[in-house]
């Protein structure tokens, strides 16, 4: 299920490339850098918000939100999520074997 | 590769009841909600900021924390990224059929 | 003319209570203390892209946003701009005299 | 006691050129542009923040935070508070007659 957010990247990058008018993301992007980074910065006060209501539905809302914005930045910028995961992945070592003893370590 | 925000949310749930001098997140998660929080704002600012300036490894870095943090508030919310996820598929209508299809239409 | 935002923050109070059709800050005061703070985040974020871009109408018209949103919060939240020179007076000890000395001090 | 804004930032722009380890304005600016803006992010977060707990005194108290480093931008831009007056008594029209003018209407 988690192969949503590369197969979401893929289409954005198919729409990225649309008609403005015919796809939300080909507006977006339309618009340049700053329009998406607009939408970043929104976002993100609206994650604060939401958790600072304590309303859960709200919450997995905004951040929804929050992490299609930073896919279509990172579409913009020629970036796959594929980079981050990877920069998360050396930075937490969580690969198959550290998940494993990860795992094992805390039974 | 992408089972990495499941597998990083796993360690996150297992580390957020350690001792806060032995893990940072337990250490965030110690400060309470709007410690998260902030740490939410500030990544936000911090994708604006390496965006702006143009250099792909900064953006990446960045978005890996603001993805990192904001899995961190979902656990504090008691909530995992599956909920995201499935939102997101609710949304974009991105299931293994329904990608299926999107790749069809695209070509 | 630093009056300005004294005064502004009482055509704030007068209008905060009109009709919201009538007035954009009866407007937004009518549809929540969140909505306020959504515009605060946003125009916190124009801050930021304007002076990333280096184009120095756009801070100051961006900064105008910010501190005129930062006027409707304090209004919404039974405050006055005042009570916000009191707090900088205090922290940064400038009151007439402070001010002569920090004055002669630099000179 | 508007003037405080004005007196603040010519306080800030005779320190900005201070040895870094003598004043936080000096540390701050020699930091680079984007350290400021790091700052002008949190607060907005922090403001966000403390009007979601609802406690006044945290609502002054980030406000002031806030308006401080936009100061410190403004003067790390070659801008002051002036300009940002400048731009809200012509967005909203509030000078010495249009004042009194507002008054009159209101009573």
């Amino acid at each position: 299920m988690s192969e949503i957010l590369r197969q979401l990247a893929e289409t954005i990058e198919s729409r990225k490339l649309s008609k403005a008018e015919d796809s939300y993301v080909a507006g977006l992007c339309s618009q340049g850098r700053d329009a998406i980074l607009k939408k970043v910065g929104e976002e993100a006060t609206e994650v604060i918000l939401a958790a600072g209501s304590g309303d859960s539905a709200a919450v997995v809302h905004e951040v929804a939100d929050l992490w299609f914005h930073t896919l279509v930045l990172l579409a913009d910028c020629g970036l796959r999520p594929e980079d981050v995961f990877v920069e998360l992945e050396r930075r937490f070592g969580i690969s198959g074997l550290a998940e494993k003893r990860s795992r094992a370590t805390r039974r």
